[in-house]
């Protein structure tokens, strides 16, 4: 038998490994509500028309060679021009270099900076694959506590304790994943003070930047333009077009103390040829075109988080704060009546036949004791999984 | 000033940092020929319209969404059905991983078995990225020499001598990146009979398979069906979509002595999405319609191969023996008239404003003194290339 490499031992991806048992109840023909995955597609949303049309256009203008390691110019551009209007951000097309989705761009940031032994700050609870990398690269996730009573914003006197000599960078998610927090421009100019007296690297996940329902989104780089910041986005979820694989990474560098990081980036980025060309000539057309989806989108996706969060908080053995942002729902599972929040998740599959991702994927400290649900689903589906996940805690706690 | 991770120190791509001075000269107005870059779709090659057609009835169908980790159940399902097809194999859909791209199968293969101190066996010239990725997990990438008197043929003896304890795999490029050399079967058994001698995996990286000009490719599984080996291959060239990234990985484990490793890379897989939704489904459709476009691409690249290999024979100072798959030639530099082969690349990019890649980015010590060439350019620009560097070469060896 062949043994693996050591680091491989390590990478479990919760969101999608809950989904090997459920497709084993599927295959005994068992219909599961799916709450898992956060992708707007399979639910009732669709990408706009004009941008599939952009895609079959890229195809027959012969777009179909490899792109730019970096992206194409036009397409670099348009995210130029994205930034300065929402953000009044003044980047460089070279300050840019689109990606194989955010995925790809974390990937290529963490392979870039993380020596064995460095710590890597990130929010507790996370997108898993910040945690997953970090640790495949001999780097130590240290994550830093979110305050659940106040909506999960960071806590900031945490990060402090929390940053040492070790510290290379630390990670904002805004809005976030799974919490579906956002942040105010106090918090995170708190936390860019930190990083700024520590000299730590300053790392934004901003993907789900326009889907917001209340309040504001502050780009971490438009609240600090003199700081070294990292910014990452990209078009799977605001442009309904998450199986494309679209992202960037943008360099805010104003004072040179990025260039050695950015540098080995795009070596990294040259390595590795490109993201997608027709996918990527359509998000020309995406960011060019009508912005009206996205209205409506967040409009439907309000309506289902608050009926989410006001269904959630009527089951005995639940709460959820409010989310604000992304397509998220984070609540807290009240009873100890499982061992563990996976327990918790397997059984709710098992017997009510709805999957979530246990918190404890998310990160082990923060997250433990609560779940991930997406607020994706039509009302009367959100409606349904809730009425089944009631029916089978009254079953158990009583 | 941030430091970069030492890893990321030793990233450079010959075939994309060439073109850095390129653009430079671009940007001054100069045109260059380019024959650097292995993308058909860069000459007078287009992707099948049937293709196109399908990548955009994927996009309307609402194949917008992320893709399962492995890749679609049809897709896997064609693979599986050629490889029954052309090579005999008894794959299961289990077996075969969709990946973005071959470049992405060879990166979660390496992460998924390398620990720092092992090394790999490398064809000695290689596909870069085979160098590049072993050595950021601080293993140590091997070149085996290969014979250019006998067509770039594997040297076996080679092979044995510097297998040792630390050898974990041992990479095979058949049709050959870029020395466009095809192995014969016996050669390739040979290997596969130090491998299974010594507990080594093999690795086989056919994505030229369908791109031979003489004599038959054998697939190395298709040699040895009850050994532990792995073939990564993808559509970029046979199916001309280069930039829509689309590859694979078949496990081919009669005795599950690949259990742990693929298990491995399926985690690894898992913890990174998945390739391009649309892209995998217009591959459905380029697996299952017409491949007439593979005899026309062949037979276009054949007379091109005859007249680059004619033509470099008769340049003083040059020689090259006959590729016989791939879409690449790779001549010997016979002078010494530039300390290297990288200055005699920049050279003639400077003087003759024709743009190769250096042997050495191939392998520094079984590359050197070669460049690479495409052979894909329409044969009047072959036929310039060649008079400019001709005319550059008596200027300087005169």
């Amino acid at each position: 038998m062949f043994e693996p490499s050591e680091k491989s031992g390590g990478i479990a991806y919760a969101i999608r490994e809950v989904l090997v048992p459920a497709r084993k109840l599927e295959k005994n023909g068992i219909k599961i509500i799916k709450m898992n995955i956060g992708d707007p597609i399979a639910y009732d949303f669709d990408t706009p028309h004009h941008i599939k049309e952009a895609l079959y256009q890229a195809a027959l203008d012969g777009y179909n060679g490899y792109a730019p390691s970096e992206g194409y110019e036009e397409l670099r551009e348009e995210i130029v021009k994205r930034e300065k209007k929402r953000n009044g951000m003044g980047y460089d097309i070279d300050d840019i270099c689109v990606t194989t989705g955010v995925t790809e761009a974390l990937q290529m940031f963490l392979a870039a900076v993380l020596n064995a032994g460095d710590e890597l700050l990130v929010p507790g609870p996370t997108y898993p694959p910040y945690n997953l990398i970090t640790s495949f690269h001999g780097a130590k996730p240290v994550p830093y506590a979110t305050i659940e009573e106040e909506n999960w914003q960071p806590d900031v006197e945490d990060i402090r304790k929390k940053i040492n000599r070790r510290t290379k960078a630390i990670i904002i998610i805004n809005p976030n994943n799974p919490t579906g927090a956002l942040y105010p421009p106090k918090v995170i100019k708190e936390i860019l003070d930190l990083a700024a007296e520590n000299n730590i690297i300053v790392v934004s996940d901003e993907i789900y930047d326009d889907i917001v329902f209340e309040g504001r989104h502050y780009s971490t780089a438009s609240l600090a333009k003199d700081m070294p910041i990292i910014t990452f986005n990209g078009f799977s979820k605001v442009y309904l077009v998450p199986g494309w694989r679209v992202g960037y990474a943008i360099f805010n560098n104003p004072n040179g103390e990025l260039d050695k990081v950015k540098d080995a980036f795009f070596r990294i980025a040259r390595a590795r040829l490109c993201a997608s060309s027709v996918a990527q000539r359509a998000m020309i057309a995406a960011l060019r075109g009508s912005q009206q989806h996205i209205v409506e989108m967040v409009n439907k996706l309000r309506k289902r988080r608050d009926f989410a969060y006001k269904r959630i908080n009527e089951i005995n053995g639940l709460s959820t704060t409010k989310p604000q942002g992304a397509f998220y729902i984070f609540p807290k599972i009240e009873t100890n009546k499982w061992k563990s929040d996976k327990e918790f998740v397997l059984d709710v599959l098992e017997n009510a036949h709805v999957l979530f991702v246990h918190g404890s994927g998310f990160c082990p400290v923060y997250g433990k004791n609560h779940f991930r649900a997406v607020i994706l689903p039509p009302l009367e589906v959100i409606e349904e999984a809730f009425n089944r996940v009631e029916e089978f805690m009254k079953r158990v706690i009583e």
